[in-house]
């Protein structure tokens, strides 16, 4: 490597410090430090195939890659001796292996998800070719059920599969699966497939008392859940827990890596696992709680700040992300703030704090 | 994390190391050092969305990830003003990739691809709900032509859509892209689409002189290469290549992230981008060529030392893939040998020298 690009590389670098300090539009945590692990970086893990079993490749990470999806299952109280899941690449690639189950198990199946739903969905229903019907949206970014009911009317002799968000992209609104499982009631449907996009909010409303519940013993049969969000980490990384019953009808065995394969990804990151693993030990489910506890009081403090100064804010009840009117194209591009139509939001992921809060406000009056 | 986890994590950093030794069986390169860049590990890089647009998200290596592009580009000879591309989270994205333009393109295309295609094509096509039929391979891992032309024939009112592997996993064929335009053209078969995997060979064999060429000119319309494989990378990552008339049919504006929704992850590795371009930097096109040409060496001598003690191995022309007998379960393990039915290979990546062939020869003839 010559001069001109390591310079190249030390000017980047800076450029990304200095940008990361207005980092308040993603759901994305930028408090983290692994660097313990970097060590394994100089190996080529692999933690190809299935999770579950050994494989002749060697170099991987799989004993601690169980430990995390161990510990996801329990956070959702998914079935001891009938779940399974793997470490994914991120949400889309969950999301996608929910739905792709979902195919297999129903094939004339209609897909249900709400039009807040993230725009990765609509592609991944693409890809794997499904039905579909898109519901109405109530305006707090909740799937409106009686249209659900009405779209699913209409569509009654094909099984429902239902996508619900634990928190939708712009307004953090959550699908109800008791709302859900009223309207499947009401039209006496007996076969459906749940899959949850819990994204963002897989990693915050386990932690807050009296948070809507979503888990295994409700009817959900598949969840992804994001890695690089609440919990951090330097590459998008996330986890897909399904029902071990319904994953046996996808993989297969291969004889060439001496494994299953089960996942959708062949080769697998081997290092996400030991991040994710990493981070599950040093916060635990009470350090989360405490950091979850601090991430509602700041959405909590911004949209009483917001408002205090004119600016109609708002958020969902158990939400950290704060909606307000969309401002002016230089403050979006300075604040990374998201953005959709006439809205705006920030996310009070760990690293916003009040003061951060504070000076947002003061661009946006200013 | 308290004392046992970090001495767990020790000890399983010291078993990798030892492991590591004895790898010679995937095509997976052991020798690299990205130290350098460690220090980005500690910011949430995401390249999400197009590689070409601009993001709101803004802490990401998509001028880096560009470069990268557009260096394996002009290794395949892209048309400059018509490619696209993506860096992906391994070869199987980037299949998928190919893939569903293929699909898009040619909603009623059939996929033809050989018996030695890499197991996850197989799940590829099942993914995306495509009409397939599998091909007869020849003994040395290549496509049989004749059973092609037969069963395009069969199927003449479907486009094909051809998947050729520039090397198959057991035992590195070819699939010639001139024999399979043969075919297509005694058919009188004007539209079709040629997808290429070239997981190992997109590495190996444009540095090598005469060997077959796979390239834009050819008629092929995407490319899927790795890059843990020959250029090794601690995560799985690869290159995607397509043409990017045929791309704008698949892609979107997504308002949320400010980009285009071109790729099939959303959130995407901005790391793997880096590493890509780092060792592009280090080596550059006469660096690979000088590596690639060592490991030829190492399997010409290897396919020598078998056979001169008496065990029947051989190799395709221009691979860098040894086959042999398998031999019994114990060494299978020790060397982490890829087997199949009756044979196993190694695969003589930089890290594999003579001494190591010497060792493996020796356990074998013991």
């Amino acid at each position: 490597m010559n001069k001109s690009d390591e310079r190249r590389l030390k000017d980047f670098y800076k450029r990304l410090e200095k940008e990361e300090k207005m980092f308040v539009g993603y759901p994305v945590n930028t408090s983290f430090d692994y660097s313990d692990l970097f060590n394994f970086l100089s190996i080529p893990l692999n933690n190809v195939g299935d999770p579950f079993c050994s494989s002749y490749y060697g170099l991987d990470s799989r004993e601690f890659e169980r430990e995390v999806l161990n510990w996801f299952a329990k956070l959702y109280q998914a079935p001891k001796d009938n779940y399974w899941g793997y470490v994914t690449n991120g949400g889309t690639e969950g999301n996608m292996y929910g739905l792709y189950l979902a195919r297999e198990l129903y094939p004339k199946g209609v897909v249900y998800y709400s039009q807040d739903t993230h725009y990765s969905v609509s592609k991944n229903i693409r890809v794997l070719n499904m039905e579909h019907v898109m519901i109405k949206s109530r305006l707090n970014g909740e799937m409106d059920y009686e249209d659900l009911q009405n779209m699913m009317s209409t569509w009654r002799s094909a099984p429902p599969i239902i996508f619900a968000n634990m928190g939708t992209t712009m307004r953090e609104g959550f699908d109800s699966i008791q709302e859900i499982k009223k309207v499947l009631n009401n039209l006496a449907i007996p076969e459906y497939y749940i899959h949850v996009d819990a994204a963002l909010g897989g990693m915050t409303l386990p932690f807050i008392d009296n948070a809507p519940s979503y888990d295994f013993t409700t009817g959900v049969q598949s969840m992804s859940i994001s890695g690089h969000k609440l919990i951090g980490s330097p590459v998008p990384c996330g986890v897909v827990l399904a029902l071990k019953s319904n994953v046996g009808r996808v993989s297969r065995a291969v004889e060439y890596v001496g494994s299953l394969d089960s996942t959708i990804s062949g080769s697998r990151n081997g290092f996400t696992p030991l991040l994710l693993w990493y981070a599950i030990k040093k916060y635990g489910f009470n350090g989360f709680k405490k950091i979850i506890r601090n991430c509602i009081r700041t959405a909590e403090y911004a949209v009483k700040k917001f408002n205090d100064e004119g600016i109609r804010a708002w958020k969902n009840d158990h939400a950290i992300t704060v909606v307000f009117p969309r401002p002016r194209e230089p403050l979006v591009k300075k604040w990374k703030l998201a953005v959709q139509d006439d809205i705006a939001h920030i996310i009070c992921m760990p690293q916003v704090d009040k003061e951060t809060v504070d000076k947002i406000v003061k661009d946006l009056i200013d």
